[in-house]
C-alpha cells in the first residue's frame, strides 16, 4: 500500500477544545445546562442580523458560494481601515489563512518561529507543509513577548514568524515597539495574530504602511460571534495578498458564512456590545478568581484568562473533569507546548455564567 | 520581501463556474430570472428537512463546530454501505478531501495521473503540494477511459491516479473492469471520483474489499443539494482514512453544514426525487439538444451534458455570452485542459428551465 509522507506519522494531532455534546454525553449532564467557557466564543450568541440574513437565504444553499468575495472583502477592509487590495478572506476561520500561508511560502525545511506558549494550530498547520518550528519565548513573568528570543531564533531559513497579541492562552499584549523590532530585523513575513484584538482596544494596522513584511491575521470566531461559520481574514500588502489568492481554495467559504459575516459587520451595535460585555466579564472573572489564593491568575487583555492550578494540587485534567461534572467546560492547557499539566484557560461568559462558574470553583477548590 | 514558492507564480488559477450575481450585474439581467445551468447543482433546491434543521440551530453559530464528526460519519457510512472506519468527511466539498490527499501523500516531485479532459481541480490542488501531473487520455469517441493510456502513464513516482466516473465534463462512465485493471496495475492510490454516481445508478464500493488502494471521492454538492454548504467525503480502507484524519483541518466543516448533511441523509425521499428529476431532465435535454444538427451532444450518465459548438461557428465564449444575455448560465469549457474553445457543459435544470433554455438556444443558433 501507498506510504504517507513522513510527517503524517510524526505529527502530534491538534487537541481542540471540547464541545457541549461530547461533555454532556460523557458526564451525563443536561446539554442545555452546560456552560461552555472553553473555546473563547462570544457569550452573547451571534448577531441577530446575521441570523436573520441566513434565514433569508436558506433557499440558496443548493448553489455554490460566490468565488468572487469582493463585497465581503470591501466591508472587511472598511472595518479594518485598509484598502480592499490589502485583504484576503476565506473559510475555516483563521485556520485556512494559516494553511494558505503554508501553501504560499513554506517549502520542506523552511523555518517558522513561534514564541511559547501560544496558539498550537500554527505548528500543526505549518508542519504539514514541511515547515520546521523554531521556538522562541513568551515571558511568563511580564506576560509579554521576549523579543530577544525571537531575534535569536532568526536564521536564513526563517520564512514566517508568529506573534499573537493578545497572546493565546496567556492574554498579554506585545508592545508595538517590539513588533517593530521584529519587523525590522528580518525579511521573513511576520504574522501578527489579532484574533482577539477587539478586547484589547489596540491593533497594529498602522504598521502596514511602513512594513511590507507584516501580515495581520484575524477571525470572525471571537467578538463577531461566528465561530461555527468558519470565517477568517488576513491583512497585508497587495503583493502578498495576491500571491495567497492564487493558492487559496476557491469555494471554501460557505454561502451562509459570507452572508453572516457581511451582516455582522453591518451590525456595529452588536460588535460594540459584544466587546463591552466580554471586557466587563473578563474584569469580573479576573477579580473573582484572584480571590482564590491557590490559583495563579494572569491578567488578560483578551476574552479568556490563563490560570495556574499547581497550588491546588490538582492537575488541569482533574480540575477540568470536576468542572465538567458540574456542567462547566474550560480548556485544559496540557496540550499547549511549554505549559505543564497545571494550567487551564477560562473563557469569559455572561456575568451570570461567570458567577455560577465561580460558585462551582469554590465547591471544588475553595 | 519574502519570495513565494515557485509554484505560486507558475500555477494556472482555477476558473470556477460563474455565479448568478456576477452574471446578473455584468449583463444587466434580473437576478431572479437567471437560470443557472453552469455548476451541476440540484435544480430542486435543498432538502426542506435540511433547511428546517439549519433554522433550528441558528442560535448556535457562535460556537465552534464539533471536531468529533462521528455522528455524521456513521450516517454517511450507512448511506454508502460501508463501515464508519472507511469514511472521512470534511468541509469545502470534495475539494478539501483532495487537499488532504495532497497533504497526506504528495511530496514535491511525486506524480499524479489525470486522464483528460476531466475535473480541473485535481491538478490545481495537487500542484500546490508540489505534485507533478501526468496526463492520460479520455477516449472522446467512446466517451470512456482509455485505460491503456493510464497504464502507460504509470511510473515509480506515481502516487495518485484520478478516475472520474461519470466523468466531468464528458458524462461517460468508466467500466468497472477498467477500474480493476488500474487498481491491479499499481500500488498508487486510485481516486475514483463518484461525485455524480447517483445519476448513473452505479458505484464502485464493492471493489473496496478486494483493493486496498481504492479511494472513492464523493460530495454533498450534487444530488444532495448542498453545494453552498461545502461538504465532501471519502471512502477507503481504515489505514488510509486514519492517515488522512491526522492531516485534516480540525474545524473546517461548519456547524450548519454538519446539521444540513445529516438532515439530508435522513430525507431519503428527497434524494430519490432529486435523482429521478435530474435523470429525466438529462434525458429530455439530450433529446432536445440532439435535434440541433450544428451541436455535438454527448450522451451523459450524469447531471450535465457536454456539447461541442464548432459547427455553429461560435466559440464557447461567444455562445455563453449570448446565453447570459438571455439569462442562462452554462459552463464555458475553454479552461478545461484538452478541450479547445468550442465546448460548453450544460447542467440539467427543471424540465421547465430546460424548455426555456432550448428556446433560447434556438434563438441563438437554431
Amino acid at each position: 500500500m501507498i506510504t504517507p509522507k513522513k510527517i503524517v506519522e510524526e505529527l502530534e494531532p491538534y487537541v481542540p477544545g471540547r464541545s457541549i455534546e461530547e461533555i454532556a454525553s460523557e458526564y451525563g449532564v443536561d446539554p442545555d445546562k452546560v456552560v461552555k467557557l472553553g473555546s473563547n466564543e462570544n457569550p452573547m450568541g451571534p448577531s441577530p442580523k446575521a441570523v436573520e440574513a441566513i434565514k433569508e437565504n436558506l433557499n440558496l444553499i443548493n448553489q455554490y458560494p460566490e468565488s468572487n468575495l469582493d463585497g465581503l472583502v470591501k466591508k472587511i477592509a472598511e472595518y479594518a481601515g485598509v484598502s480592499s487590495s490589502n485583504v484576503i478572506t476565506g473559510g475555516d476561520g483563521a485556520d485556512e489563512i494559516l494553511d494558505v500561508l503554508g501553501k504560499t511560502f513554506i517549502e520542506p525545511g523552511d523555518e517558522f518561529i513561534v514564541p511559547l506558549p501560544s496558539y498550537m494550530y500554527y505548528e500543526f498547520t505549518l508542519n504539514i507543509h514541511g515547515g520546521v518550528p523554531v521556538f522562541a519565548r513568551w515571558d511568563m513573568e511580564k506576560n509579554t513577548l521576549d523579543v530577544d528570543s525571537v531575534i535569536k531564533a532568526l536564521s536564513p531559513k526563517t520564512k514566517l514568524i508568529f506573534l499573537c497579541t493578545p497572546n493565546n492562552p496567556t492574554g498579554g499584549l506585545i508592545d508595538k515597539k517590539d513588533i517593530k523590532t521584529v519587523l525590522e530585523s528580518t525579511d521573513a513575513l511576520v504574522i501578527v495574530d489579532e484574533a482577539y484584538f477587539e478586547f484589547s482596544g489596540v491593533n497594529n494596522v498602522e504598521l502596514l504602511e511602513s512594513h511590507d513584511n507584516l501580515f495581520i491575521l484575524r477571525t470572525f470566531s471571537k467578538v463577531m460571534g461566528l465561530a461555527g461559520m468558519r470565517i477568517g481574514y488576513g491583512i497585508s500588502n497587495p503583493q502578498i495578498i495576491s500571491y495567497m489568492y492564487r493558492m487559496k481554495p476557491v469555494f471554501s467559504l460557505t454561502k451562509l458564512s459570507q452572508i453572516a459575516a457581511s451582516a455582522t459587520l453591518d451590525d456595529k451595535d452588536y460588535i460594540k456590545r459584544s466587546t463591552e460585555l466580554s471586557v466587563k466579564s473578563r474584569d469580573f472573572l479576573y477579580s473573582e478568581m484572584s480571590k482564590f489564593d491557590n490559583l495563579k491568575v494572569y491578567e488578560s487583555k483578551s476574552n479568556y484568562i490563563l490560570v495556574g492550578t499547581r497550588k491546588t494540587g490538582m492537575k488541569a485534567r482533574k480540575l477540568t473533569e470536576e468542572l465538567m461534572k458540574k456542567g462547566f467546560i474550560v480548556r485544559d492547557c496540557t496540550s499547549f507546548r511549554a505549559l505543564d499539566e497545571y494550567w487551564i484557560r477560562v473563557s469569559v461568559g455572561t456575568i451570570e455564567e461567570d458567577k455560577k462558574f465561580i460558585e462551582a470553583l469554590k465547591d471544588i477548590i475553595g
